[in-house]
C-alpha cells in the first residue's frame, strides 16, 4: 500500500530501529481501548521536532495518511490508523526538559507518562492533575491531544487547564510554539486550547509546558449509599450545592454494585442500589467540615448508609474493585461518556433505566457525577444481531436525551472514530463546516489522521 | 466616508435611536483607556445576535470596517475604530439569559457588566473570578474578548478559564456556538478559548456560558514593607513558594509609594521602599495558617514590618489609594503589562532600574506580582521630543527582557494598536502567519476590527 519512494525517504531519515514496516511489528500499533483494530503499513519512532516535521513533510509529498499516537490507551479510536499509512509512536520522545517548581512548571516531550510527570512534580509538593484511569500507562500527549479529565476533574478541571504552552508541527509542517511559560499572557490567538482535545487532526505535539498544582495535605471522604437510584441523584445534587466542591464525586449504580458483588460478595450492604464516594481534600480541619456538610445533605429518604473515612484506600476501595471487573465484561459492552448539568442527573438516570427497559438492553452506569458525565454502558452479546441492533438504537435515543438535557456527547474521551455519527447531534452545521475549514487551513491535505473527529 | 447606501441599509435595519451618525453622537465611542482618537462613521447598537449578523453581513457587502465594542475600557486600544467605519456597541445587549446556580453557571449577553454578573451571583454564594480593575463599568464581553484578569488572578486564572461556552457571529457573518453547558465536554475543536482574547478580531460574541465559582468564607492576609526591591522580590519568590496560593499579591515599588506619600503623607512606614499586599482566602483557620506562612517567609534582612490582618478595607487601603493617583499622571505615562516567571521577578525589576536609569527615565512598577505580571509605568513629559524618544529605546529594551526571561509582552491588557509593533518579539513568524490565516479564515474581508493585534 505504502509508496516505496515514501518508504526508501522514511529508511533514510530514521534509523533501523525506529521505523517498524513488517506487519507483525506494525500489529502492535493497530489498536487501541476502542478493541478496534486497523493495522498502519509502518510506525515510525521520532526524537526531535525536526524528525516529526520531516515525516509530516514526507506524508505530505506522498499524500499518506499520518497517524500520531501516543500509548494507544483512548477509547475512541484517535490514534487507530484507519486508512493505513504512517503510524507516528511519540513514545521514544521521553524527555523531562525542565523540572521548575519555583514556577510550578514542567516541560516535557509527548511520550513522558503521565505517571512519570507525578513522579517528577510530587518530591517538590506538587501534581499535575489530569488524572485518566490510564494515568499509570498513558502519555501526557495523548493526554492533551484527548483533553483527558478524570475523577479530580470536579475540582481540578481538565486537561486544557493546565497547559501553559505547547510546541507543535502542524499538518503544513511548520514548527509553531503556543502558548507562554507564564501563568497569565493573552498575546495572540489562543492556540494552545486550540491543539488541546484537537485528537492530532491538527497538529503533532512535540513538546508541552505543563502547569503544576499543589498537593492536597490530606484526603479523606465520604462513601454512602442509597435504597434507590433516584436518591442517591438527588444526594449528588445537594453535594455540589456545598460551596467547596469535592475533589471527586463517584456513582456507582445497582449494575456496578452487582458486578463487584459478583466478585467480592461480601463488600458491599446487601440493599444498596446505589453509591457515591465523595472524596474532599485539604487540611483535616477542612475534610473534617466538608465530610460533615456532606454527610448532612447525603440524608434523605432513600439514603441507607453513609460514613466518614479518612483513610483513602477504604475510600477508593470499591471504585478501584470496579475497573477489573468492568475490563472483563469488556468484549461485550458499549460503554459511553456523556455529561449532563449536574441538577439534570436525577432525570437523566431515571430515563436511562426507562430506555434501557424499553430496547431490553441490559445496563450499567457509574462515573464522575460531580461533573455530571457518566459512563453509561450498554451490555450485549455482540453475536446476537437483534441484540445489538437495539443497543445501538437505544444508544442513539440516550445520546438524543444528553443533548435535549443541554449536555455533551464526550466528557474525555473524545470523538475519535467512535462517536462520529453523532457529532451533529451537538455541533451545528455552521459551526462543524468553521471546525473543518480549521482542520484544512492546519493541513490542507488531509494527512494527519484523516476521518477523525468529523462526522 | 461611509457609502451612503450602507447607511440607507443600516437605517432600514436599525431604529434611529439605535443608530448614531451625527459626529457629536458618535465621539464618545472614540477612545478609550489607551486616550488615543479615532472616531467611527456610524454607531450601532444591536440588541440580537440576528442583528449583529445583518450588521456583520452588511460591513461584508460594502466592505466596510466593523469594530466591536463593550465599555470602551481597554488600555490597548482594541475597540478603537482606527479606520473609521461603524462602531458596534454591545451594550444594549444587556439580558442575563439565565441564572442556574445549581450548575454554576450564568448566561448572559456580552453587554453585562461584570458587576452585574457578580450582582446576580452573590445571592447564591458565587462570584465571577475575573476581576480587572474596570469592573464595576466594564462588560463581560470586553472581559472575554481580552481575557480579563486582575489581582485575584492568581489563584483562580484569568477568564478564559471561566467561560464555558460561546454564542458568536464570525466576520463571515455565521451565527456560531462553541463549547457547552458543562464543565467538563471535548466535543469538536475548542473555538470557545480561540475567541477568547481575540480581541474582537475574528468574531462578535453575543452570548457567553459563564463558569461561577464559590465565594470564599472569608479573606485576610498581610500587608510588608521592605528597605528595598530587591528583598521584597525575595519574597515574592519565597512566597509563591508556599502550597497555598494566595489570592493577591500585589507589589508597589518606590515611585507608587512616593505617589501615595505625595497625597496621604502618614498612611505609610517612612523608610519603606517597597510594599507587598498579600490577601489569602478561605476559611479563618485557612487564612491564619497561611497568614503566619506569608509572614515567616517575608521575614528576609530587607524586611521592615509586616502585619497581618483580617480586615480586606485595611488590607487594601494602600493598593487601592494608588488607583486615583496614577490616573492623575496618566497623561504622561506609558503603561506596560507585561509578565516574567515568578523567579525572574528579582532579575527583572532589578533590570528595570538599571535601563530606566541609563535612559535617564522616571519609572514606577506595580502590579500582580503572584503571577509575575507587572505593570512597568515609563513617566514622562509627552511634549519633551527627546524624553519621549529615549523612552520608546527604554520600552524596547524593557520588552527584549522580558522574552529573554520567558516572559510575555502582556499579561492581561492585551496588543489592541498599542502593542502591535513588539508582537513579533514574542511569536515567531510561522506561527504568527499561521494565526493570520486563522483571522482570515473568520473573517476573510478583514472587515472585523482590520489590523489590531497583528504587527
Amino acid at each position: 500500500m505504502l509508496s516505496p519512494e515514501l518508504l526508501k525517504e522514511l529508511h533514510q531519515l530514521l534509523p533501523g530501529e525506529r521505523l517498524y514496516s513488517d506487519p507483525a511489528d506494525c500489529y502492535a500499533y493497530a489498536y487501541d481501548n476502542s478493541r478496534k483494530i486497523f493495522p498502519p503499513d509502518v510506525v515510525v519512532f521520532p526524537l526531535t521536532s525536526e524528525e516529526v516535521q520531516a515525516i509530516v513533510l514526507l506524508s505530505n509529498k506522498y499524500k499518506t495518511p499520518l497517524t500520531p499516537r501516543g500509548r494507544g490507551t483512548g477509547t475512541a479510536g484517535g490514534c487507530l490508523p484507519e486508512h493505513g499509512g504512517i503510524e507516528l509512536s511519540l513514545e521514544r520522545m521521553l524527555r523531562i526538559v525542565k523540572i521548575d517548581p519555583a514556577n510550578r512548571v514542567i516541560v516535557a516531550e509527548p511520550g513522558v507518562l503521565n505517571q512519570s510527570v507525578q513522579d517528577a512534580a510530587h518530591p517538590h509538593g506538587f501534581f499535575w492533575p489530569p488524572d485518566p484511569s490510564s494515568a499509570m500507562y498513558s502519555s501526557i500527549g495523548g493526554n492533551i491531544a484527548t483533553s483527558a479529565g478524570g475523577p479530580h476533574a470536579v475540582k481540578y478541571g481538565t486537561t486544557r487547564d493546565h497547559v501553559l504552552g505547547l510546541k507543535a508541527v502542524t499538518g503544513r509542517g511548520e514548527i509553531i510554539k503556543t502558548g507562554c511559560y507564564t501563568t497569565k499572557g493573552v498575546v495572540g490567538y489562543d492556540l494552545t486550547r486550540l491543539l488541546v482535545g484537537s485528537e492530532g487532526t491538527l497538529a503533532v505535539i512535540t513538546e508541552a509546558t505543563l502547569k503544576l498544582t499543589a498537593l492536597p495535605q490530606a484526603t479523606g471522604g465520604v462513601v454512602a449509599h442509597f435504597h434507590d437510584t433516584a436518591s442517591c441523584a438527588a444526594a449528588i445534587v445537594a453535594i455540589m450545592a456545598l460551596p467547596q466542591l469535592p475533589s471527586a464525586v463517584e456513582f456507582l449504580d445497582q449494575g456496578s454494585l452487582n458486578l463487584i458483588r459478583g466478585r467480592f460478595p461480601d463488600m458491599l450492604p446487601r440493599d444498596s442500589d446505589a453509591m457515591l464516594m465523595i472524596e474532599v481534600d485539604g487540611s483535616l480541619r477542612d475534610i473534617a467540615e466538608s465530610s460533615a456538610a456532606i454527610l448532612t445533605v447525603c440524608k434523605n429518604n432513600g439514603l441507607l448508609s453513609a460514613e466518614q473515612t479518612n483513610d483513602t484506600a477504604t475510600l477508593w476501595k470499591t471504585r478501584k474493585a470496579l475497573s477489573p471487573l468492568l475490563r472483563d465484561i469488556a468484549p461485550k459492552k458499549i460503554n459511553e461518556d456523556v455529561v449532563v448539568p449536574v441538577n439534570a442527573l436525577p432525570e437523566f438516570l431515571y430515563k436511562i433505566a426507562q430506555l434501557c427497559a424499553s430496547f431490553k438492553i441490559t445496563n450499567i452506569n457509574f462515573g464522575h457525577a460531580g461533573n455530571g458525565n457518566i459512563h453509561v454502558n450498554l451490555l450485549i452479546n455482540p453475536d446476537n444481531k437483534d441484540e445489538s441492533l437495539r443497543a445501538e438504537q437505544c444508544l442513539n435515543d440516550i445520546f438524543d436525551l444528553v443533548i435535549y438535557l443541554n449536555g455533551t456527547l464526550s466528557g474525555e474521551h473524545g470523538i475519535g472514530r467512535e462517536k462520529r455519527p453523532y457529532v451533529s447531534k451537538e455541533i451545528d452545521s455552521t459551526t462543524l463546516k468553521l471546525m473543518k475549514d480549521i482542520k484544512e487551513l492546519f493541513d490542507p491535505n488531509n494527512i494527519l489522521n484523516p476521518g477523525k473527529l468529523f462526522p
